[in-house]
C-alpha cells in the first residue's frame, strides 16, 4: 500500500549548508533500499518534507524522523493512501527555496514566506506541486 | 487563512488624477509590509477594488477603507476564503477604464457603463477576471 | 439583471428587403440606446430573433415588437436570467438565411428550411450559436 | 410542447374585488377550453400570473394579455419547457396575498411585500412553489 | 438582491446585560423597517452576528457596525448572495452562549469556547445553523 | 484548524487491564485541557486509536505517544483536516473489542480479528464508525 | 439482453370491447411463452403499448404488431437496453383510460387527452408510470 | 422532433452488388424529400442501417422497411430523441466493410466479424461513430 | 485485500439433494477456517456463488473449484476489490431457486429462469442481492 | 459480451526465453481463432497478463491457464464487462520488463520490481495502461 506523507518542522539549531548535506545524505543511503521517494523543502529554520513509499516504511522514517534531534515541532500536514506515486522520480529531491520567487510563496499565504504552520495541507501541498510543474526541484534520481 | 474581498464605492468629490495617485500611493508603501495583494478599478465617480490576503489583515484594510472619508456607499461584492490568490502578482494593479473597450462592460451589464451597484458580485468578479486575462492591468509588481 | 429573449414570428406579408431594412434601421437607432444587443434572421415569412439586455428594457421592446403588425405569431422560444450576454457583439446582427449551407438547417430540424415554430427552444438556440461560431452574422457594431 | 411562463405586471388602476372576478371569470371561460393551467396573484397594484399549457396556446394568450389595457409593464420573469406541469391542477388558482404570513414575503425579498419586479425569476418562482406546497391556493379545480 | 453576513468582533469594555440590551433594543428598532434579520451571539468578550436583507441596506448597516465604538476588530466571516433568507424568522434573535452544551462548541473548534477568529467561516456558519436547528435562539419574531 | 488522526499499534508487552486503565487515566487527565477527543480501541496486542483535535495539539500529543516505550511498530492509518469533529463527545472513549460481534470485523477484514495493519486507513475508519453508529463505545464524556 | 419498447398507434376502426379482448386474448396466450410483459393503453383510436423481454422477442413481436392491419401509424415512442424490467409483473397490463382523472393526461399534454403522437417518448413513459404508481393497471399476472 | 433509429438486419439471399445499388438507389430517390439522413452498411448478410430525420418520418419508413421481403430479422439496436442529427451529412451514406480493417471490428465485438445481433446497441453505434469519426463513409452529399 | 468473486457453471451430472449437501457441508467446514463468506444458489443443473475473502483465499478456492469435476463451464460474472462485504453474515449462504418466485426471475432475465450464462454479471449481482433483500437466503450464521 | 481479465501467477520453474517462446507461440496459435487479444508480461517468476475477448472464451481459457503446470498461485487482479477492448491491437503482446525503466515499477509500487500480488488490481492495470501509452508493447499484430 503506497503512501504519501507531507510534514513541516522546526530545526533545533540554525541550519546550514552541512546540516542539509547531511540529512541529503542520510536520505539517499537509505531511502533507494526502502523504496522512498520524496522532496525536501528548506527555508529558515522551517522543514518541509514528502515522503512516498509503503506505509510500513513511511511509517518507519516518519518514527525515526519524530525523535531526530536536529528538530522539533513535528507536524502532520498531509496523509494519503495514493494508487500512485506524485514524486516518484526524486530519491530525495531538494527545493532550495532561497532561489524561489517570493510571489510563488505569497500565491499560498499571507506573508511570502514559506509558514506551513499557519496555512492548510492542501495548500502546502498546492505549493509543492507547482514547485514539480515549474521544474524548481534539483537532484533528480530516476 | 487567505481571503479575497471585493466591494464598490462612489467618490466623495470628482476622482482627480491626484486621487488615484494618492491612493495607489498609500496602497504600494503599505500594502507589501501586510501581505495584501489586489486591484483597483475606477470609472466615473465609481471605484471597485479587490483585495486578496490574510483574513486579519484584509478586514483591518477594509475598516479603514470604510471610514476613509474620501468615498461613500462602500458596498461588499463578494467576499471568500481561497486556497490560493488568484490576484497574486499585484500590490495593487490598476485599471484604466476608461481605456476598456465599452463592449466588455457592456457583457457584463445593462449599459456599457461599470456599475458594479446593480450586478451581482459573480458579475463583477467575472469582468475582473476577463480584465486579468486579457491584460488590462497596469503595474505589476511580483 | 441581464435577460435573454428568443423569439420567432411570422411576416404578415410578404417580406421584401425593404422591410428587413426598415427593421434594422429600427433597431440600429433605438438599441444601443437602451443598451440592447441580439441578432436577427428571417427565411421566408419566418423571424428568429435574440434580445440581449437589461429585463426591463428587453420586456419593454418584446411587448412593443409583439405589437408589431408586421408580424403576427410572435411566440417566445426561449427565455433566462444571465451572468453574462452571448451575443453581446451585435447591436442587431443579421443572418442571411438564404445564404446558408442547408445542411446547417436540416442538422437542428425534419426538413432543411428555418422552422421554429416546429422544433424546442433549444434546437433554435444552438442553431444560433453555431452561426456565431461559423461567423455567419453580419452587422457586427460592437 | 408543453410551456411554463411566469410573469408581473402593474394594474392601471386600483384593483378592486370586481377586477379580479373579471379577470378569473375570463380565464375559466376561456383556458379549459385550451388547456391552459395556471396562478394567478395579486398584491397592492401589482399582479403575478403563471401560464402553463401548449407552447402555442399560452403565447398567445400572453400576447393577449401584454395588450390588455387593465395592467401595464408586463414583464417575463421565467420561461420553460417542461416536461411535465407543476400547477395542473388549477384552471387558475388565486392567491389572496392579503392573507398571507409577511414572513413567506419577506423570506424571498427585500421588504415583506410582492415585489417580482426587484427579484429574480427564480426567487419569485420559489416563492409561488411555497405557496402551492403549503396550500395557499383557493380555486382549485381539476 | 439579498445577502446573508456573518461577522465577528470583540467588545471593547466588559459585556454586560446592559450592553446588550441596548444593542437588541437598536435592532429591533431599526431592523424591522430596513428588512434586516439576523441573530447576534456572545461569549466573553467575542461578538458574532448573522445580517440577512437587501444588499443596500446589509452594507449600510454593517458600515455603522464597523464604526461603533462598542467592539473592535470587527472581522467578516463569511458572505453571500441569497436566492431565500436563512434566519428571515429573527428580528435579531439572541443566542445565551453561556447556556449552551460545551460539546456544541468543541464540535467546531479546537477549545470548547466561541473564537470565531481561529476557525473558518464555514465552521461558524455551521455553528449557528445547529444553534438554529437545535432551537437555541430566543426572540423569535416573525 | 481540526485535524482527525488515526493511528494503529502493538502493545511492547501482554496489555493487562491495568495498561489500558493507566493509559486511559492518563487520556483523561490530559485531555480536556488540550481539546482533544477520541476513541481507543485494542484487542490482543494491537491499539487502534482516533485522535481530533487542533491540529498543533494533536501532532504533539502524536508524537508522545509515537515515543510511548508501552507500544511499537506506531502507524498512521488516516490523516484530515475536518470542519467538525466526528467523535467529539468522548474525551477518550473505550471499546472493549472481545465484546464485539466477530462478523463486525470480518465485514471489514479478511479473518474475523482487529488487524489494521493489514487493510486500508478506509476500512478502519469504516469499521470505528459502524461501532460509534451501534453505540459500542463506552466512557462517553461530555 | 432485456429490451424496453414503448409505441403508439392509430386504430384501423372503431375500437370495441371485442377488439380489446381479442388482442388481450392473444397477448396472453402467447407472451408468457416468449417471455414477454407489458401494458397496453388504449383511449379513442390510440393505442399505447409496452414490450419488455428479449431483444429478439420483443422486436419478433413488435415486426408482427407492425403488420396487423387492425391499426396503423405505428410509431416508436422509446426504446432502450435494460438490466431489469420496469412492467414485469403483467403478462399484458391493461389500462382503462376512460376511467383516469383527465387532470392526469393534463399533467402531461397540452390537451387532457391521450395524445402520445403530439408529446415526447419520456412525456408518455412518464405517464405510464404514474399510472403503475397510482395502482390503475389492470390484470396483474405474476 | 428529430429522432435517430439504428437496426440491423439479415438479407433474404445473398447480397449483390445490385442489390446494395438498388436499395441506395431508392433511399437517394426518396429519402432527400423526407428530411432522412444516414448510413447503411453491410458485411457478408448482414445490413445495419442508421435513420435520422422527423419521428413520424423515421418510423413510416422504418415500417416500410421491417416489411420489405429482401431481408428479415429486423431488429432495432437503438432508438432515440435527438436535440441534432449526428449523421446529417449523409443522404445515405454508405460503408463498404469489406474494406475495413479487421481489428476496427474485433474492437467491439468477440469475432472480426460485424455481428450486431450479438452485441449492445450502445457498441454497434460505438462502431458506426468511430467509421465517421475515420472518414470510412462514402457517398456524402450534403 | 477484500474481494468479491461471483461465478456460474453447469453440474456435470443431475444435481441432487446429496450434492448440495457435500458442498455444503465441504464450504461450512473450510470457509471459516480461511475467513470465505457467501452465498450459493443452483437451478436445474445452474450454479452460481458469490466468493469474499481475502484475494488469496478467494483466489486459491476459485482455483479449487475451477478444477472440480462436479461441474464445467466455470464462468466468472463479477469480480471486484471491496471495502467491506457484502454477504459477510453467510459462511456459505444457500437459495433454493425452486422456491422463487418466477416472476422475481423474469425481472431480470429474458425467460423465468436462471440463466447466468445469458445475462451481465450486473444482473446476476443485482439479482443476488434482491434475493438478500427479500430475506430468501437460508443458513444464515454470523 | 466483452470482458477483460487481468492475472497474475508464479513460474513453477525458472523462467527460460523457452518457456516465453513456447507460451507466446501457444497464444498466437489459439488466440486469432477464437478472437481473444491481450499482453503478457513477466518478470523474475512472475507472471502478469490481460486477456480480452468473448466471455465464454475469455473464462476457458483462463480456466485452462489455471490448470497450466507452467506456473502456480494463479490470482485474478481485474475483471470487466467492456463495451470496448482496450488491448484489441495485440494478438498476444509481450512485455519485457527487464527493459523496462525501474521508475515506471516505483510508480505503482513499494518496491522497483513488478509485484502484483502486493498491489491492488487497479494499481497493475494502470502500469499496463503506461506501457501501452509510452510504446513498451512487441509483437503488435492487427
Ligand atoms: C528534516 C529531516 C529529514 C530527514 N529525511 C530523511 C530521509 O528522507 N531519509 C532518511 O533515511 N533519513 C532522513 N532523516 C534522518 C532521520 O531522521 C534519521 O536521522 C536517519 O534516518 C537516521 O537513521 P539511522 O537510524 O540510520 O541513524 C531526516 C532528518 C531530518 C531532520
Ligand atoms: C478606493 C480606495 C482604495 C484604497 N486602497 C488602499 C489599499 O489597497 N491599501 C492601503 O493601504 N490603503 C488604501 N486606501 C487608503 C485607506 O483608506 C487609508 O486611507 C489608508 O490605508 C490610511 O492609512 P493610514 O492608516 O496609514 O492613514 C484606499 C482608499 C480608497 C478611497
Ligand atoms: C421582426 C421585428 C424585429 C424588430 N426588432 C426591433 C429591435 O431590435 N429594436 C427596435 O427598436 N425595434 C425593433 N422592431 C420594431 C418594433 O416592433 C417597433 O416597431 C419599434 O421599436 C417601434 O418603435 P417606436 O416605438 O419608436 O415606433 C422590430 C420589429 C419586427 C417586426
Ligand atoms: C392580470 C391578467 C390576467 C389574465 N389572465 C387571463 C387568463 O388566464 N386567461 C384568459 O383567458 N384571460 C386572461 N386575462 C384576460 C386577457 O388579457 C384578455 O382580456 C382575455 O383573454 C380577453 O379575451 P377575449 O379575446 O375573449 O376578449 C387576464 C388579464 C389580466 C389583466
Ligand atoms: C455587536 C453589535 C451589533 C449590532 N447590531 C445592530 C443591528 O442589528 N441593527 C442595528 O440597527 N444596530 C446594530 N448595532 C448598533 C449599530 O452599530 C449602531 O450603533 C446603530 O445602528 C446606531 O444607529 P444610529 O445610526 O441610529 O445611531 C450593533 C452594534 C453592535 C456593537
Ligand atoms: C496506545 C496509547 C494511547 C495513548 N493515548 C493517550 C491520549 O489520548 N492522551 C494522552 O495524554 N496520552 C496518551 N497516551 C500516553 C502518552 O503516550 C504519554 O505517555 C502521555 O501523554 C505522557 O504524558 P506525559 O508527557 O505527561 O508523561 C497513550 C499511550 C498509548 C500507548
Ligand atoms: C395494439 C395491438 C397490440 C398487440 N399486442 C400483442 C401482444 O402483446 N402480444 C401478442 O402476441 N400479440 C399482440 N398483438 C397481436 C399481434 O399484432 C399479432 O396479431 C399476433 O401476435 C398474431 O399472432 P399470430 O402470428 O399468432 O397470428 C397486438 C395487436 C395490436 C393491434
Ligand atoms: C436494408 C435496407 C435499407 C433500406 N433503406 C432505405 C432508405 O433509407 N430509404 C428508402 O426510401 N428505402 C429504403 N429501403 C427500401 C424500403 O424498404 C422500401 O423498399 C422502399 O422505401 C420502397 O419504397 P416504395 O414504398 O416507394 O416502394 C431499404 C431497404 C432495405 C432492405
Ligand atoms: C458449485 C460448487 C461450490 C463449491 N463451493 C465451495 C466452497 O464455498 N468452499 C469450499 O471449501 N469448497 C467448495 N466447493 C468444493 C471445492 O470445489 C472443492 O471440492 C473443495 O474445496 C475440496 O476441498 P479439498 O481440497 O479439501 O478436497 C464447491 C464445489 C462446487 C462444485
Ligand atoms: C502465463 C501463461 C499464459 C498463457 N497464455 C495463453 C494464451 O494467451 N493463449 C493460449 O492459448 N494459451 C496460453 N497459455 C497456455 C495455456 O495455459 C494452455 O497451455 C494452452 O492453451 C493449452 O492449450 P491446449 O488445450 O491446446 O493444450 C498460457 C500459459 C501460461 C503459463
Amino acid at each position: 500500500m503506497l503512501v504519501h506523507l507531507l510534514y513541516a518542522s522546526r530545526a533545533a539549531s540554525p541550519v546550514t549548508a552541512a546540516t542539509i548535506d547531511s540529512i541529503l545524505h542520510q536520505s539517499l543511503a537509505r531511502n533507494p533500499g526502502i523504496g522512498i521517494t520524496g522532496v525536501l523543502c528548506h527555508a529558515g529554520d522551517v522543514f518541509m518534507q514528502v515522503l512516498e513509499g509503503g506505509r510500513t516504511q513511511v511509517n518507519e522514517l516518519y518514527n525515526a524522523i519524530v525523535r531526530d534531534p536536529r528538530h522539533r515541532q513535528v507536524m502532520l500536514l498531509h496523509y494519503e493512501e495514493l494508487p500512485e506515486r506524485r514524486f516518484g522520480s526524486w530519491t530525495m529531491g531538494h527545493v532550495r527555496l532561497d532561489r524561489i520567487n517570493p510571489s510563488l510563496l505569497l500565491k499560498y499565504s499571507e506573508k511570502p514566506q514559506l509558514d506551513p504552520f499557519a496555512v492548510s495541507g492542501q495548500a502546502s501541498l498546492a505549493l509543492l506541486r507547482e514547485l514539480v510543474a515549474t521544474a524548481q526541484i534539483v537532484g533528480r534520481a530516476g
